[in-house]
């Protein structure tokens, strides 16, 4: 708890209109997508970066945490402050300072909802590629926090492949201006690249200058429906190894399916057991070229069935059932373990095929589906908290999965970030010199340890 | 100078066949492409981790500088021995140990060439886009250190967006895993971009896996003369905002034509100021489709001339000019300040214009050519060291660039890093905060200041 004297000292710092400390604030931004919750002992919304000089200064004065917190949509907690102290909301710096269309460029405020700049972008005839499936709430901030990814990033890359400079707050109350306004960019080490990903835990982010592409004028969805899970994935694989090049590869279970299908209530062909989206996109003859090198593999794959959506209506109509993945499970089981492996994209069918073994050897229900293209596979184990017996099956489980991640070369989290609730299977990716390398770095930026403390290792 | 205990305790460690310390052999590996000279006191040639560990222990028992080194063809002096010490080469570590088609994958030691990476993965149908004009010589190693760059940069990003994992070891003997075998990884700091472009200060790089694509099955160049600096500026732009999206946007002007063409012995048309490279690529219809764009550019730019090469020998015959323009320079005066600013693309036209006015006004041979499509501007100071009023006013004129460089929002250098040539310049882009920031990150990966001293700030 701090006193009145540091919540005055805060209104005075950056105007009363800013800073809470009644509860029903501080209950509103005490969670995040994890359900856990952290009272914090204030919220202050920075509207300017004086805002955020101003708070860095007072909490450092009296050694209180920070924690920087966009639209708090996070799977893993990075959010939430833990041990207190205040959370600094960036919903109110939600400006768009500048689109560029002769450069190709934006640069905006970190509280920019990320479907804002897309649709800002847009109208420009310009594109912001990546896609993290919260892009309606969450912000540019949260984004480059966790270097969110999503759909698309299987072709377009993710978040950090579009920052090209940053600029943001130490501990120690400077500025600094890191990048460029350029693609090409090799003075000094590169810690722009550094912060992206960094969780909020190495330096206050105030302003981002993103990459802007040619916006793709045509598009074309896909759906395809398999009667087993292997066909599904080795099709996945057949469409990258044929060179389609799709802007997206999505991948659903025979859980996922029945779960949104019962959500939406819609009755489930019996026979399936995968489906898959795929989305070409490009000019005209691209997208033409790209469905007929997508059609030849379908010829080979011989689904159940398949569907092809050109109007953006019918688009939508199929990309709802993915959409509506994440809230229909949640109505499976009282708990989800939401986990989001990557593997090299050719282990998928492996890496599938072995998780449906461990979940049938377990007698778990575990719920798949993901941006199979880049091997990102959302692994979801539906649990019952009160059933000590199916909790211990999952923590085995996990273990085993996460083991065989690391042997096939991928990582423990593709777009979640670590967070709260991946701190424990750091160990799994990372060797006690690499960990220690990460405290070392953290204590660069943060060597009092109060900005968004306790995330990652 | 070492003495001949410690001479053989590097034998020991590594194998009598792998120690150089004949005078020979410390002037090979003296200098780089900057010309400038500082003799190692030994020089070993690794052939596996287990040597570049071995080095590494002996380095750090008697406080020997370890300068790590590729090719050598470096602008910057990165790979110079500036206080002495052991000179670590990477060229007999060059094997190719995975080129994977299923994961679009290449698993490299840091010896191998580019161009050998690139051969490898064309026979594979496989791509890798990173082209520094040295890459019949330069090696992935290198460019990794120095985040190397080239013409198709423009398009497909530079080495950096290429670089999916490395190991490395730090100075302490701690071998490190950095990265994955996925595009998508955001478990942790991201270690592996901060040590690209690291230019070997902060670990010793043993293996690199990079990503690769699918091999573009078209190419297009074309060339086109212009009777002004600006108008040839002012096409690049117009390409660009066409939306045509070139894999390569090559500018050469006046004076760099003039070079090659006497180098080559050719006349030169007297109208001629700037010459632009073109190449698109892609499938046949995607290169017909960027064709039909470039054309209607062409039609409103009324070019002196323009020419169009679709086999590979009158493709390689239109490179030649611009592949020679180095070369060709060289013979002008008897130095070359050579500077790779970079403005934002759309800046080009005005930063060009400012850089040939200030030629005029201070009496200065400079040579622009380079990757204008991402803003890379080759910037060649042509003088004669003994010439102290024109070495002055180089000096002036070098200040005004980089402090409208800055201004611009680019950097003091898109591809050949800092090293020992840029180290005066980095207080243009940089405050005394970030470069304190730098400093504290050497301190975290080499606390005594062993691997690479010197460079970079």
């Amino acid at each position: 708890m701090i006193g009145k004297k540091v919540l005055k000292e805060l209104a005075q710092a950056v105007g009363r209109e800013k800073v809470f400390a009644e509860s029903e604030y501080l209950l509103s931004y005490s969670y995040d997508a994890t359900g856990l919750e952290y009272l914090p002992d204030a919220v202050v919304f920075a509207e300017n970066e004086e805002d955020v000089a101003a708070v860095i200064a007072v909490c450092r004065s009296h050694g209180l945490p920070l924690v920087p917190r966009g639209a708090g949509v996070g799977y893993t907690g990075g959010a939430l402050a833990v041990s207190g102290g205040v959370v600094l909301v960036f919903t109110r710096m939600n400006r768009i300072l500048s689109l560029d269309r002769e450069n190709f460029l934006a640069v905006v405020e970190p509280g920019v909802v990320t479907s804002d700049l897309q649709e800002a972008a847009e109208k420009a005839g310009l594109f912001y590629p990546p896609d993290p499936a919260s892009l309606k709430t969450s912000t540019i901030g949260g984004n480059v926090a966790e270097n969110a990814g999503g759909p698309r990033c299987f072709k377009y890359g993710v978040t950090g492949n579009y920052v090209l400079g940053l600029e943001a707050f130490l501990m120690n109350g400077e500025k600094v201006r890191l990048g460029a306004e350029t693609i090409k960019n090799v003075a000094g080490y590169d810690l722009k690249s550094l912060l992206v990903g960094s969780e909020g835990t190495l330096a206050v982010v105030t302003r981002v200058t993103v990459r802007l592409l040619p916006l793709p004028p045509c598009r074309l969805l896909f759906r395809v429906d398999f009667p087993a899970l292997e066909d599904g994935a080795r099709f996945v694989q057949r469409v990258i190894q044929a060179h389609v090049q799709p802007a997206v590869l999505e991948f659903m279970d025979r859980s996922s399916l029945q779960a949104v299908y019962s959500y939406q209530g819609l009755a489930l062909d019996d026979r399936l057991r995968a489906a898959v989206l795929v989305e070409v996109d490009g000019s005209p003859a691209e997208v033409a070229e790209r469905e007929a090198l997508l059609k030849k593999q379908l010829d080979a794959a011989r689904p159940l069935h398949w569907q092809r959506a050109e109007t953006f209506a019918e688009q939508e109509a199929l990309w709802a059932t993915r959409r509506n993945i994440s809230p229909a499970i949640a109505k499976l089981k009282p708990k989800k373990i939401n986990e989001d492996i990557v593997v090299p994209a050719g282990r998928i069918p492996e890496m599938v095929g072995f998780i449906d073994g461990l979940a049938a050897e377990y007698g778990l229900c575990i719920v798949l589906f993901g941006h199979f293209g880049d091997g990102n596979i959302h692994t979801n184990l539906m649990v019952d908290p009160d059933d000590a017996g199916e909790m211990s099956r999952a923590e085995v489980v996990l273990d085993k999965i996460f083991r065989r991640v690391v042997e096939f070369g991928g990582t423990i989290s593709g777009e979640h970030g670590i967070g709260l609730s991946k701190k424990p299977f750091m160990h799994y990716q990372f060797s006690p010199v690499e960990l220690e390398l990460f405290r070392r770095i953290k204590k660069v930026f943060d060597p009092d340890n109060l900005l968004n403390p306790g995330k990652m290792f």
